[in-house]
């Protein structure tokens, strides 16, 4: 950490800070300069918290050059983080997965069929929303507990894992019962409540990132759940919020190789929720494994005009497997089965 | 709402369409073009989903044209809302309610120290954080009940109404009990089950706008909290993220008139949170006052170097006096008390 | 196009308004609905100005349906557009193509041996700056004249097109006597006087995208060039600035279906401005190309360390070999050759 | 600046990066640390590129601290330009000024009797654009050389300065002789061209921000024109491109206090750009005044619905005029005249 001192700083007050500095156990170098002074810590300065340093009328700028998070660092965890959801492998050398399934589960029926065509096109896992987080009040959220049953079914049916969206602590349990990765999505990315509440299963996480944070902030959140005791963390990138509007969101595929060399964490990429247009899933998907990614979740439905939401966005199913098909491709070029 | 329809899509699948629409009970005019066709839909489209419409191969393009709410929406309540906090009034031609406080509860005697302080300079509410929402899972996390309890106690010592955040459901029954004016935080604006657990109490609700949300997501988030059964909501702007270093967000003041030609709902400027620089604070309070602003909530520390959290943001009692006394002569100007 | 009409507008006003639309030759039909009426307005609307309609006091919204453009629109020109680059062929089905070279001409010296080293690495033409848009005065702008003449020595020795930045139109003449593939940069990319000027010229133009510009703006831009006289337009994506700081830029790879679905015009992808950082370079070159993109700009320089601006994100030229072998691979899968 | 070093860099290439960075003037001390060292420098680092410095495969990270300008630096220089336009001083504790007038000139009538008006209302200088950067080269592109006539006519009636916006360089002899301020575009606020050839006229010069520029950038752009030889820089805040689809930009008026604090310039808000729309105009120049610009842009038109451009966001005259009177009570609660 790099604190620089105002010129006009009295030399008490200055002095003051450093013992104060000093007595967190970092070790503190004055450099004096023409227009300003620097002084440059060393040591654990994950515990120091810069506002308040900031807050310090002699201090001009604060700046931290370790990263804040320790549990998700590579640094510390050379190797990759390799998270077994009910037997299937994410991450590290691992197959790449693809998950695929409806944005909501709308019945049995109809997700037990949806099931059955990803399977055959490939998918290693199944998704679907039972409790779904919509922007008005007055649009359809989701069958709930229901849903998540039929999900049950679904698997029963196919032997796919299952993935869906947590939205509150209130549910851990029936989540942690019932469903194989638990998704959290975008907008409760720094719900820290609910990523405190994680700690209480063992089960995978797939977090994903927020509409307008920062990578170091979605890692931070990851760092939330495994210091509440949780390790099991996959991310996930869904596209991040910009001026463009031909695109509902802007996919920011540099985190895949970002993530991969500050974190030991596998890396999943939704092109369905990014782009908001099926007709831009594929391209995306193809670029992801291309740079990397340990999978992809993919909206798929048998009828999108008929989907109770984001039927825009979904693939049918015939389309979801040249997809596979293709993407199965890209990975070996990259080193990687699918 | 108007629907774009390819000039490919044939007939009978847009005749469908059409017929779909009016099962809705909405009325549709076809305009038949050169390039395409439109849709005219008038009626209630509110609930119309404009991804499932989206999702039809026919159709190129949805626009919503009316406003997608309605308990908020000033069309149908053309007077301004006035909410009432333990007898103050927010809102309307009611004096501007100036709300000052640290960012955290630190201790009694702390809390107690800034409550006389703020209100001697003319505070008519008090704000301290007693749950934190803290981007670092190592960093201080509040006092939790025990700051709520401060917070009561120097209510009891200067009679000013509390406001403090609500991070989650369960905890409810107890910012009922306690709180005055429930503040819903930035990265929870759209923590849906937060929203709608919101209409089990009839306190006041200040919601702060999300980082990266829109002035509309914004207005849906108030009427969830409206739509659950709670009409007392109260708007805050605390800065948008965007490219720019020199603050830590952009306030966006222009949502103060929008607020009030779209919504009939109070707006509350915060900012010590926008700028994350009590060196700004002063200039963006006059501005927020000018523009309309119905109130202001402030960052006021007796000892900002030593604050536990945002210590850079606080403004001391005495420029937050000054600071108070100068809005003061801006409000008259724009016609308002203070 | 599409104008919402308020409910409290005149008779007589909306009348005028609709004389006044069909007086610029397109058809309006006029519905009429509880809250507010609709014009859908068919025809050439691409000569009405929003902005115009927007300030009749009648008039609540307006929205566009057709796209603003019509030589680069894909609708009006189905086929792929091939550039001719000193006779490398680019877009459509023809090979991919990889442009390399330093950020920089530093000297004849240098650029011959960059030259003949990406040559051998199986870059197809060569970039190098010789005018530079710095954001400090005082950092190194550019050789000018000696740094195009530098290229135009790599040239005779390589036989590689040359790439290189036009900043203002006065070097018109210049850059159209040497260089084969003029680069427009993002800061220029509204420059609309510059823009116009191109059309003096018949030599390709690499639009880069602007920092902060919509797809359709860029779009328009390749319409200025090519209604001033030039249909050479090669489209450049080099990310856009977002609140994201482990990157310089976000690379927007969903450019590319969305170009080639809207344009006949070929798609470049920049991966070393976009990122900044030479580590990211590959992973977002093979993203590129699996996304369908007709080539890539890269930098390359034989001792990043010491480059006169941008070391940090070039790639030395044996990794840009590798990187290079590996594209071609991805290329294979998606039916392209390199 | 502050060099972070890798633990993993060999002894003698860190040697040799400090003898190198000693060679350019500036003084080092090296701090040892755990994870990393770091390299503190001070002196005048203003001429160190950070991009080289951070090619060097030894370097993690490079923090620069002091600001990268000095002839716009308040540091060096304390004291308020004010900047003489025809007579009229802004700036500093001089009479805040309104600029009042057109978005475009549509002939001599016109713009003469919108002059009379808006000198009426209490305008001191009148705008009007005669070159036009318009996003569609189908658009209205200005008079041009008529348009500017046009002005000096008005200026003849009326003795109001005139300020029009330059967009290429080879009609600054023609702005020169006719125009009394001279503004440069969002658009063009990194055509670095342009800045440069401001250095052959004395006349002051009206920098409006870039759309997706931070301060910083901004500033360095005064500071090219300045370095070209002309101090008479004015800067003009006109809204910043975000995700906000209710304003056409989001105006950033914290930029008033940052850059009194930072640069000695004045500093005008125009907010009729930046909201897009005439009745946020109002409530946005009270706040400018407010928080203590020097001056504010206002497009006025005697008719706006039928402005050749922008008319959505023209004031009539006579509000404009009670805008004006309202700014003029705030300003004399700020401790200015207008």
């Amino acid at each position: 950490m790099i604190i620089t001192i105002k010129k006009s700083a009295p030399k008490q007050e200055v002095e003051k800070l450093i013992a104060d500095l000093e007595k967190h156990g970092v070790q503190v170098t004055h450099v004096v300069g023409e227009t300003h002074d620097v002084l440059g810590l060393v040591g654990d300065t994950a515990k120091l918290d810069e506002k308040r340093i900031m807050a310090n009328v002699a201090v001009r700028n604060v700046t931290r050059i370790a990263a804040p998070y320790k549990l998700a660092n590579r640094l510390f965890h050379p190797e990759d983080s390799v998270i077994d959801v009910a037997g299937i492998k994410v991450g590290g050398q691992e197959k790449i997965v693809v998950i695929g399934g409806p944005c909501s589960v709308e019945g049995a029926e109809q997700i037990v069929s949806i099931a059955q065509a990803v399977k055959e096109a490939g998918a290693v896992m199944l998704r679907g929303g039972a409790y779904k987080p919509r922007t008005s009040p007055y649009a359809f959220q989701g069958l709930q507990t229901e849903g998540i049953l039929d999900l049950v079914e679904a698997r029963r049916k196919t032997g796919l894992p299952i993935v869906s969206e947590l939205m509150s602590s209130d549910k851990i349990e029936e989540f942690d019962k019932y469903v194989d990765l638990i998704q959290i999505g975008a907008r409760n990315m720094q719900n820290f409540e609910l990523l405190k509440s994680l700690g209480k299963t063992q089960k995978p996480i797939l977090l994903k990132r927020g509409l307008a944070n920062t990578i170091e902030e979605w890692i931070m959140s990851a760092e939330y759940i495994m210091a509440a005791g949780n390790p099991n963390v996959i991310l996930c990138e869904r596209g991040i919020r910009t001026f463009e509007k031909y695109t509902r969101n802007t996919l920011d595929l540099s985190v895949i190789p970002i993530i991969k060399e500050r974190t030991h964490l596998p890396i999943i990429i939704d092109p369905s929720h990014a782009t908001g247009d099926y007709r831009y899933v594929e391209a995306m998907s193809l670029a992801a494994i291309a740079a990397g990614a340990d999978g992809l979740i993919i909206e798929v439905h048998n009828n999108p005009e008929c989907a109770w939401s984001d039927g825009g966005q979904s693939l049918k199913p015939d389309k979801f497997a040249r997809l596979v098909e293709k993407c199965r491709s890209i990975a070996h070029v990259v080193g990687r089965e699918l």
